[in-house]
């Protein structure tokens, strides 16, 4: 193979998605793809209403995979013959009392200055894009390109497309293999070998634990867990990601809607609690009192991975033949595009991209020399 | 077979389990036994605490049924060689308002005129009860006789005892077969005929839509919508259960937890609303705090089966050899041993018992020659 990527998430499959299409033979190795932080995620692409401050400088990379999701998703569902659930409806940020209010004031002016697209709105203009929001609303903020994704859609619709360009699916576990300081493939679960020019380390939070892996690159992700909810009703309830203080709810278009959703720092637990879906329910109710109306469909919790600055770890690893993809935290749907584009140019024999730099894996790595 | 049941809840499989046990030959049918509200039940065998105003003349019925359950439950694990998940652990009624604290004085001074077991607490007594409470409680009404039952527990041992003692299981749906004015069996969906000296409709709130049941039998039921959520956590948090102005927490002694649960007119609507798991969890946190603690396992909506006047409706009907046993709306499991003892003394030949008369169906049918 030309390279075997471990972990398939939103981002290992984009990845071999994009390097089969770039013309190279790849396999995935996962026990159970897309199961992960992937099947749970709301799939907002929302570069501009989540940026945070103090992240001016990955703004700029988060705007540019948003910018990608256009023309990639149009070659995905050529490719897979099927739709990835990719739809452009705007984010409507609101505030429910005056500590939200003045919150969003400042949000708003942090974008501003970045000359970021936002609109600040009044009670009344906000209520009028949103009929279906609280009359208590006092203000809001509307952010026009900040879209989502399906993710429901969008793996199987990788998964698809990965099969009809070859890419092989290994439903096992896999231990990196390592001969004379380079990765030279992967060992499954039944001992069978893959063996391959680059290997492609994309096992989200896992991915700190996958055998074989030398100890200076193994990746430093924790598991983030993030309770959310699903609901089904009337699709007139809302048409945009309405976003509050701290939770956001997301319509499908189709009567399909997203509540989430927590940040929790708890280790490899996956269990829904009756205090996060209160929490949940309780916040959402406040922004849309018609959620109460819904159909709860389900409860689930997804680990995202991590990294200590929450950034990407995404580039080479010290040994040669090993890439590290991983750590997209809240933003792997986001980020998937600029992650695999870059990837499957590295793995196709060329660079990383200037602009994916500030993902290098090697801000983490200690000084040599420094500690055991 | 001297009698066949339609409907496999737990009032048939009493009913059948029982009149097996007394050297009858029966069948059940029903497409999927214990798969309806007597699977999403809460088994509180709560005759006192439940008590309603008006309802003086049924308490005696109910207590007598909650009375026969530490033998019913003896012979039934005997039968089946498994537990039933009887529990006697008492109710501890709380009042978390002034509000609520006027209604439980009311409900503690009407069930004293009644001179039934209730002790009333000050919330210093309650909390000591059950240091779980919320330091908010106002006080309480202790119900130390009332019980409860676990349904997923008590629905296979019920079909383990019938299986043991010869009672056929038929899966599958059921019409009525009538011949000269008498009911003789039933037939299977794939054309297969029980023949019966004796049917027993006991198919919950499907009663009154069994096909080939005469018009005027007809049992007036209706769905009643319930509610319910399942949790698991600690299991030292509550060692009663703890019944508030609107729902009730419900400890099975192993960390599982069942808070219940509304009770909705809505037709044969089994969908979980995110308001009413929303209204469940909120109430049942200003009852016992650290329930956001709990795993929520389960979300889920059972239908019980409400006559008229939310009475059961069991005896016989105008049609020679046709019972009637349904309508237990929120009392199936308190009720299942008087139902099943007394429609099993009928079908082994004896009379109705004069304590479960005011259950006759006859009190719902229309005078001769009144309507259409």
């Amino acid at each position: 193979m030309d390279a075997v990527v471990i972990g398939g998430g939103v981002i290992g499959l984009a990845v071999a998605w994009r390097a089969a299409r770039a013309g190279l033979n790849v396999a995935v190795v996962d026990p159970e793809p897309g199961s992960g932080a992937s099947n749970f995620a709301a799939g907002m692409i929302a570069p501009v209403g989540e940026a945070e401050f103090g992240e001016e400088a990955v703004i700029s990379l988060n705007r540019d995979s948003a910018a990608r999701y256009p023309s990639f998703v149009a070659e995905l569902e050529l490719d897979a013959g099927r739709s990835a659930g990719y739809r452009q409806t705007g984010t409507l940020h609101v505030a429910v009392d005056a500590d939200e209010q003045s919150a969003l004031e400042r949000h708003y002016r942090f974008r501003q200055e970045l000359e970021l697209p936002v609109e600040r709105l009044s009670s009344r203009q906000t209520r009028d894009l949103e009929p279906g929001l609280s009359p208590s609303i006092r203000g809001g903020m509307l952010v026009d390109s900040d879209h989502q994704v399906d993710p429901r859609a969008m793996i199987p619709t990788l998964l698809q497309a990965c099969s009809r360009l070859g890419v092989q699916i290994h439903r096992s576990r896999a231990s990196l293999l390592v001969e004379a300081g380079r990765a030279t493939g992967v060992a499954l679960d039944g001992g069978q070998r893959i063996e391959a020019a680059s290997v492609v380390l994309a096992a989200g939070p896992w991915s700190g634990a996958v055998p074989g892996v030398p100890s200076d690159d193994t990746p430093p992700v924790r598991p983030v867990k993030g309770q959310i909810l699903r609901l089904r009703g009337s699709p007139e309830m809302i048409a945009r990601t309405i976003r509050g203080g701290s939770v956001y709810i997301l319509p499908r278009g189709d009567g399909r809607v997203v509540i989430g959703g927590t940040v929790e720092e708890r280790g490899f637990d996956t269990s829904v609690t009756a205090g996060a879906v209160y929490e949940l329910l309780r916040e959402a109710r406040a922004l849309v009192p018609d959620v109460a109306e819904l159909e709860l469909v389900e409860a689930s919790a997804g680990l995202r991975p991590g990294s200590p600055d929450n950034m990407p770890m995404v580039g080479d690893s010290t040994t040669p033949g090993l890439i590290i993809a991983t750590g997209h935290h809240r933003n792997g749907y986001l980020l998937a595009p600029a992650t695999a584009d870059a990837v499957a140019a590295v793995l196709a024999g060329g660079t990383w991209p200037e602009a994916t730099r500030p993902w290098s894996p090697s801000r983490f790595r200690r000084p040599a020399g420094v500690g055991a």
